[in-house]
């Protein structure tokens, strides 16, 4: 019984992420469906990049991720699948998977091609359900990756713009990825890149604030900002009991400055 | 394995629906679940009535949708059960349904009147608790459709107020029936009604508004309205990588009118 | 195949309630799961203990309720997991389970002291993955209650802050401990209470507001505030299409007196 993961940016308002599990339980009856996140912001391909990555390593072997965080829906941009050693990948060519590369790189990747594998009328505002869905059902039901369509090369595949982290001797720069439910910040700086570079962290410096560097919020007082590895081991400005990105006025793309040594 | 369809105005703040899942499971374990839309606007069964009409044609042949937008709730109105050729309803007598029987005529109705598939104790303000999900487990596990209570008219069903399309010589009158999460604005003319009338579309007037007639918002620049038949065949009006229901200060129930030759 | 109830305050934005779901899957392939609520007002333990009391008559026996409010983690509150007559719970001692104790009253507990069932690293920040999860589908699996951790004294477990109902002669004081997604508000005063005091409800004082004691809001007008025990029993206030916590500026906590005689 193999896993779908679904994420996409079409929110709780609408009947869209329901149409599309209908599609894959049409075609899969019995296959596993988890829900990873549909309010990723409108359109917020980086955002929807970072959630992607913070689930994968938690996903059963095997599993088919489902992506549609999709602004370009009706241009010519690429409909995908792409496969790695443990999971495969279905959604727009855009950069949604980009992060989750970092953890498994892509081994092979296919147009999606073949209309035997969509549904057979394709309407110009919802591949999720015409494509996408029954793409990644057929996948789950055991469909040879390679008939979904023409081969395309891995290196060709769209990659979210390059924005840091910028190692330099005394501090590092990142770029805010993320701001999660509870304000919290999230930056595209990983713990292992930051032990690659041999840094330790000292503190953050975010305009005139500083957030003392430490293992959770749980070791600083309440309302005191603090920097940590989260639970995806990315840099992370938070708030114990309130929200960073609130009081410390932080948006997506700002940003931080963290002080090494 | 059958599937049940859920669609409700209870939001996400409550154990409404888990409650509900709950039932059904404590009755059909192992019936697939699908989630439809649990933010319909509190009360909305105009826009509840379009989300399940825009699903219905995706659910698996047999399904049962489970519909709970009911202000009447603890009223009079009747708790219903309505079988069309390939699906079954379960929900109040409110509309809810209607726009669903556009695509699948009711064959038989039952009014749901025998206690022994509700729950034992019934409240006064959770009837998807105690009769609406009952049912609906006890139809998906096979319980025969006229044993749920007293046959009644398919005439007799509550139907939406006509609002139109009102189709004249140069235009068509249309109503917005439903918001999507993207600000999109979804009026009550389908692609259908259209071509029955023998009529080719040109432009949508909003009061000082004009938006031109195109396959798809791809196919605008950026921030401009567009009128397009949407992914459930309707007419819609949305702005490219905007929100037409805030920029063009857009409302459920207003009139859209589209020149047409 | 056995049930998990999941419920916390990690909302829709992230991809917090998917990882839990894939870890679970990951371990216990083909368990049901049903999501009973992931919008308890963040941090708010109170009303998340509200939110399984109204939950845990309905779920089937041997379910396991996973729940994640908490606050504290990364510091010392303990990881528990209870077992009561027909359901097991999870998650942070923290008085989460506090309300469905008193349905069911807990006849064991541990602390899950034993990493053999938790995932090989443990965050500081996410024990709802690292923890919670996989203690739920391990017991969901069959494995025993007692190897989870050290026994603990169930009379040790925390309770939330006794906040009445305090009956007096001709009124009972009770708290708001909830509001749901139509502005209604729940307090901690049960029929049960209500009952075994020998009381019958006349009306209800909020401020300069009264608002009549009814079976259910069919009983007033529209836009009237009544007050009438809800589906779980406990008395709630409400305006007729309308929402009372917004129009009596009602919050949690705020304390609802009801005359009796």
């Amino acid at each position: 019984m193999t896993t779908i993961a679904l994420i996409s940016d079409f929110g709780y308002r609408d009947a869209y992420v329901g149409i599309m599990k209908a599609v894959i339980h049409g075609i899969t009856p019995g296959c596993e469906l988890i829900d990873l996140c549909h309010e990723v912001p409108a359109h917020n391909v980086m955002s929807g990049s970072y959630l992607v990555a913070s689930a994968v390593p938690y996903l059963p072997t095997g599993a088919v991720v489902l992506g549609v965080v999709d602004p370009g829906v009706g241009t010519r941009r690429r409909c995908i699948a792409v496969r790695t050693e443990n999971r495969m990948f279905v959604g727009p060519d855009n950069g949604l998977f980009h992060m989750a590369y970092e953890w498994e790189a892509p081994l092979e990747a296919v147009e999606l091609t073949n209309p035997e594998y969509h549904l057979a009328r394709i309407s110009k505002t919802f591949h999720g359900r015409d494509i996408f869905s029954p793409v990644a059902a057929h996948l789950a039901a055991g469909v040879d990756f390679s008939k979904l369509g023409e081969p395309i090369d891995t290196e060709s595949l769209v990659r979210l713009p390059e924005i840091g982290p910028i190692i330099k001797e005394h501090g590092i720069e990142s770029s805010i990825v993320h701001i999660d439910h509870f304000g919290n910040v999230v930056t595209n700086l990983s713990r292992e890149v930051l032990e690659a570079a041999g840094k330790v962290p000292k503190w953050v410096r975010i305009g005139e604030h500083r957030a003392v560097f430490a293992e959770t919020f749980a070791d600083v007082s309440k309302n005191d900002p603090v920097a940590y590895f989260n639970s995806t081991d990315f840099l992370e400005v938070g708030i114990r009991n309130g929200s960073a990105a609130e009081q410390l006025q932080l948006k997506q793309r700002r940003m931080i400055h963290l002080e090494v040594e």
